[in-house]
């Protein structure tokens, strides 16, 4: 099956007709972003912190210092909820009611857990690196001990995992229909501007292309 | 005094150096953005639930349906971590280590209360429509009696507040300075292109202003 299967935990409850379970959708949400949000609950009080994310096949990854208290408390894998949430329009309706907005988002359940082979965290962070930046990992100064020492990582498997999406223009009362107003919808977008070079790099180094045209999937 | 206390809680600690606690910064960060992610915990499960909010003085406020299971479960007023972040830059750095993001962020902690008087409601979503599209709530039919019990407002003080912002280059180990490649920031910036009509709207209604020039905050 391509799906991912619908649980009770996963399920789309609000707004159902717009819950996605294919992985097609649920992929390519995840690979349109950079920045997730990490939930997780210790001792009943609940955080959310934002932080970078990747996926390579059926895992997704996210990483940070190893002194974070984030990753620390995650250290033995702990119960997770991560978000993806771009948001594509606003939606301008003719009763405050039916405003509303387009999105693509991606929530996923499931346990964080460190990754602990060396080799294997230099392999993720190096596909996270050439998703972003093709070649750049290789062209890097190489990591050191004392910085893979300091680098956490943590992997999630996607299994209890959903995605939901809203497009299109406003779903007005029929009555409404009739009002004079403007409606519509207004589009958002995440856009790259021009690549700015850092004070001290050398006259005449040009910016590679993935810094002129940048996306965040290579 | 003009800055956020500073607890156990909320203070900032990785990058500590990135950490802001004044009013003036919390608030304009999270003026910019329309999408939070609202972190709540039930029996130990975490949930992250993407949703919108606005802030109305020193309180911030997110809607929903009544029926939703986010904001059903949170009725009663229970305690939340609401996080809003705005990406604005990929800090390409001279080794994998001090790759980065320049980023705003704001992390709140406090009890999510349900606003119950529905005079208080009605205000509450003028105010977050009259922010990001000023006039539209008088313009628009009127909210009915059906629509305000569907509608669920929560409610949360900003008091355990903390913002984090990175801005600038990339900040390399000395001796990397050296490398011959390229680094620097790539700018991300969050847009609204042009409105797109309702395909039932008449002809000839021009796009209001805040269509065409839209922005999260008024």
């Amino acid at each position: 099956m391509n799906d991912y299967p619908v649980t009770s935990r996963n399920r789309v409850k609000r707004a159902h007709e717009r819950g996605r379970y294919d992985r097609e959708t649920v992929h390519a949400i995840l690979d349109a972003g950079i920045i997730c949000h990490l939930g997780y609950s210790i001792d009943g009080q609940p955080f959310v912190t934002p932080t970078s994310y990747w996926r390579d096949g059926e895992t997704v990854y996210v990483h940070g210092s190893s002194a974070s208290r984030t990753l620390r408390d995650m250290g033995g894998g702990i119960e997770a909820c991560l978000a993806v949430t771009h948001l594509d329009g606003m939606v301008l309706a003719r009763s405050g009611y039916h405003h509303s907005m387009n999105y693509r988002s991606v929530i996923m359940y499931g346990t964080a857990k460190p990754v602990t082979d060396p080799d294997e965290i230099l392999a993720a962070l190096k596909i996270f690196m050439d998703q972003i930046t093709p070649g750049r990992w290789d062209e890097c100064r190489p990591v050191n001990e004392q910085e893979l020492k300091a680098t956490c990582v943590l992997a999630m498997k996607l299994e209890d995992v959903s995605a939901k999406v809203r497009t299109g223009p406003p779903v007005d009362d029929e009555a409404d229909y009739a009002s004079p107003m403007w409606a519509g919808v207004v589009p958002i977008h995440t856009v790259a501007g021009d690549p700015i070079a850092d004070p001290r790099l050398p006259d005449g180094v040009p910016a590679p292309d993935f810094a002129t045209s940048f996306k965040f999937t290579a």
